[in-house]
């Protein structure tokens, strides 16, 4: 087969605010067939996700931030085209963390998982419900969570990957969900699409008067993915031993400078009125119980009662604007980049 | 007997900022000798705490507020002076809240529990180091901090009544105990008289760099009294799976005028990052394990791994100067008003 031109993104400077085209570089490579053992990988989904944002920044962080002169970090998913090692083989589906490249040469398989693809289910479906960003839900929801039937749950960002499987998931169990998202489409899709009891545009309604509506007998689990002028609304109505699973912070992510931190939530009294308890968490520390975790989720799936939307750009050259759409509320559901065709 | 003479503080207004003697009446009432089932006792401390500020105010909170015209609620040990209920003789040593006046005539013996008095330690223990000041330091760190042997251990307000104590049982658990208070003189008193590792004066010191020299190993649990720029420059220092026990936000509770809510900390970001759990508490949840917690603390005391410092103001008229010697910063260990002589 010879050579394979491989192309990346490899972050050149620290974004300041917004990512923008300038922070990379898009680098052309050659790589050689593989030898013993190794594996050549051809991307097809590359996950872009909140994270990113932190990933690209030197702010203190829960891995390493990504050097500058690095390939971009990303949650990927592609086929193997060539093989060296015994365990691999072409044609074998594997998931990595090994980024915004499209092709990848694996020494040892090193950071290669082989899927177990199952009957009837897409690819896509691996990087949205069934992968990391369903298991963040599951985990977080569930585990710091621990929902009881007749709870009333909010949930922030609930359009998108995350915040609608924590939905769908607290409907299954037996709670009322209210989702916060920002636009009026969004908020008919939570209702409308994935059985949310309740919907609030925060970009035009009165936050206040809109979650004393919504949430008449007050907020047991509030699954908090942005932080900021949302999170000081909902913590006023924090019901006696809430829990606050804290997923993400995704309103404050554009300021990361390495610097600058994130100002906590007003209305912090409540933590102690109410005996709150908030946990913060990243999927990581949950990869030993994904077996489990998405065994019930794959249930549900087929049972119809979870379902995912994903919002696909085609064309890894266009991760850089894309990933954007996160921080712009253009998405909604998980958004993916489509590398290359599925097989 | 005749008529008692008692005198109470009575909420007058709303305290704006610092509590003044405007905001109570100083009120004479006459009680008459307790009919059947009435018992009249006699306040010998009154329990003064941080928490006096948030009952004064009309903020939403964790019970009901202090109405206007009501009696100040409070902590309080006395006497029964006489007694026309079967249960309680005259000469009992009795606690309850009943508040900053200095007698008190109980329907039906309600809101008093008779005190079990252990020989060799003296009434003011019972008002904190085995009061619910103790066990709130007790249950606080033991429950919520789950403190491991080797961990690092920082109290804000570290030589008030509670954080006094948690540094001390911290020692008892094999962590190393940090103290943040206001004076050098506190400073030494932690670590020459309560066996704290280090103290860090936070009116003086350059805070990151002396948490830092501190903490060399980063911060496990931050036991939170205070918020505010203390805390601030502790959640920089917080470990992967930190614990913060959240006691008290004394550093706000001028602030309550039951519109401003508190900040949240900056940093907040590492409660995501370090997947910190924050959990707030209050004492009366812990109500029912009393008896646990302060046999064990009393053990401690008896074997001397456990001291206790009160502070103690003269005469309820001085209540109300007293109670902003907490907001001042002007105690060292429990705050109490010996309203009457121990008999």
């Amino acid at each position: 087969m010879g050579e394979t031109v491989s192309h990346a993104w490899v972050l050149k400077r620290r974004p300041q605010g917004r990512i923008s085209r300038e922070d990379y570089e898009w680098v052309e490579t050659r790589l050689s067939e593989p030898g013993p053992d190794q594996v050549l990988v051809r991307t097809i989904y590359l996950s872009l996700d909140p994270t990113n944002r932190i990933w690209a920044s030197d702010m203190d962080q829960y891995m390493p931030p990504v050097e500058l002169g690095e390939v971009m970090r990303g949650g990927t998913l592609g086929v193997v085209e060539a093989s060296g090692h015994a365990d691999f083989s072409p044609g074998d589906i594997v998931q990595g963390i090994w980024g915004w490249q499209s092709h990848y040469l694996a020494e040892g398989g090193d950071g290669l998982t082989k899927m177990p693809v199952m009957p009837g289910v897409p690819l896509d479906a691996y990087m949205s419900v069934l992968g990391a960003t369903g298991m963040t839900a599951y985990f977080g929801f569930l585990d710091i969570g621990k929902p009881q039937p007749g709870e009333t749950v909010v949930v922030s960002a609930a359009a998108g990957a995350v915040g609608s499987i924590v939905g769908q998931i607290a409907k299954i169990q037996g709670c009322r969900a209210v989702g916060i998202a920002g636009s009026d489409d969004k908020c008919r899709h939570l209702i409308d699409d994935l059985g949310f009891d309740a919907a609030i545009n925060y970009k035009t309604a009165d936050l206040d008067a809109s979650l004393a509506e919504a949430c008449p007998d007050g907020v047991d689990i509030y699954f908090e993915n942005t932080g900021g002028s949302i999170t000081d609304a909902v913590f006023k109505r924090l019901n006696l031993h809430a829990r606050v699973p804290l997923c993400g912070l995704i309103s404050h992510y554009n300021e990361f400078d390495g610097v600058t931190g994130v100002r906590g939530p007003n209305n912090y009294q409540q933590v102690l009125m109410k005996r709150v308890l908030i946990k913060g968490f990243i999927i990581i520390d949950y990869f030993p119980q994904f077996p489990q975790g998405i065994g019930e989720m794959a249930g549900w799936l087929a049972e119809g009662r979870i379902k995912y939307r994903t919002d696909i750009v085609d064309g890894l050259e266009n991760a850089v604007e894309a990933v954007n759409r996160l921080f712009d509320g253009a998405n909604t559901g998980k958004l993916l980049v489509r590398c290359s065709a599925e097989p």
